[in-house]
């Protein structure tokens, strides 16, 4: 079985726990979204396989940052959205694993990362402001911030996201723009914990 | 006025018209869409600029590689397809200089480069393949082509692009896809040379 392991402080308990059980034999592969997760499950001897010798992700488990009654997920606060994105998008089932603090009606008034091509960063920045966000050009420190695949994060924050889907599409159709953080139709089950109750939740 | 400096070897023709005139008295200062082309501009002392001192280009000048009937063009045989793309949608106006062997009436096996995430290659590729494309991963000797954006190139030969406009959307919303070659609704003027004349066409 070819696991996708997420990223994230929620995602490192899930990791902690799988180092258990592969050391009481159970049998999996994982395909890390993001560097830290990758030194982690290296560090937990955890097996991992990547996409050149599999097609397909069987599982994929993960965190998100916000999650509407759509199943519509914000993801990125990490800067591995993108890595996640293509792991969720290859999985034929997606966890996500969340705080009920995380759980939101609509997206009103959130954060919205999105990946950018350094050399593109300021032109897609002015015209995300036009459509009326407010952006950050994420830092680390003093420096910007690099993801993985070493592009830029603009952290957009919109008033209010009415259609996600069309706003994901018209940002990711942007000259300069890599990935957003917006994940559409990817999320199957929500586990969702609140003080000592646990809820699963299943889109369809 | 700020020039948008094309990539390839028509544009380096361009470039040493431009140091003789800039040594005459011409006040222009240019971005440049690859670091080849940075280069060349900083030896023929073509003073340059960027996206934080300028929102728009004036003029961008640049080549490629086919230019179908409706002005729509295939860029990325040199690798700079992003950076190329970014100068001209940021242009107010686009003019392409092209030998006649580029025009084409429709888009018939041709050979369409697209920029993905490294991580991301081998799905896309997947991907594409399941459309019909033959796809070459480009490679730099015996490396893998690493563009000025540490993304890689799929060189993808369909053998007919019946609609650019909606295979640039499938493919640029593919999960790992950074840009496409095709520029569409872009170019304004094709100077075309062919043996001793020039044919200058305006799109409008």
């Amino acid at each position: 079985m070819v696991l996708g392991l997420g990223s994230g402080s929620t995602v490192n308990f899930m990791l902690e726990e799988l180092k258990k059980r592969i050391q009481n034999g159970l049998n999996i592969s994982g395909i890390p979204t993001s560097k830290k997760t990758e030194k982690l499950a290296n560090s937990y001897h955890i097996p991992l396989t990547n996409f050149e010798k599999h097609e397909e992700v069987d599982l994929a488990i993960d965190g998100a940052d916000k999650v509407d009654k759509d199943f519509n997920l914000i993801k990125g606060g990490g800067g591995s959205l993108l890595r996640e994105k293509i792991v969720a998008s290859t999985a034929k089932q997606v966890v996500i694993i969340v705080d009920h603090s995380k759980i939101v009606n609509q997206f009103k008034n959130v954060t919205l990362p999105v990946e950018v091509v350094p050399f593109a960063w300021i032109q897609v920045y002015r015209q995300i402001s036009n459509m009326g966000a407010k952006i950050v050009l994420r830092k680390s420190g003093d420096n910007i911030f690099s993801s993985d695949n070493d592009n830029y994060i603009l952290d957009c924050t919109f008033p209010y996201i009415k259609n996600p889907k069309q706003l994901h599409t018209m940002l990711k159709m942007m000259v300069g723009v890599v990935e957003t953080g917006l994940f559409i139709d990817m999320a199957d089950y929500l586990i969702i914990s609140n003080k000592n109750t646990i809820e699963i939740k299943n889109r369809n």
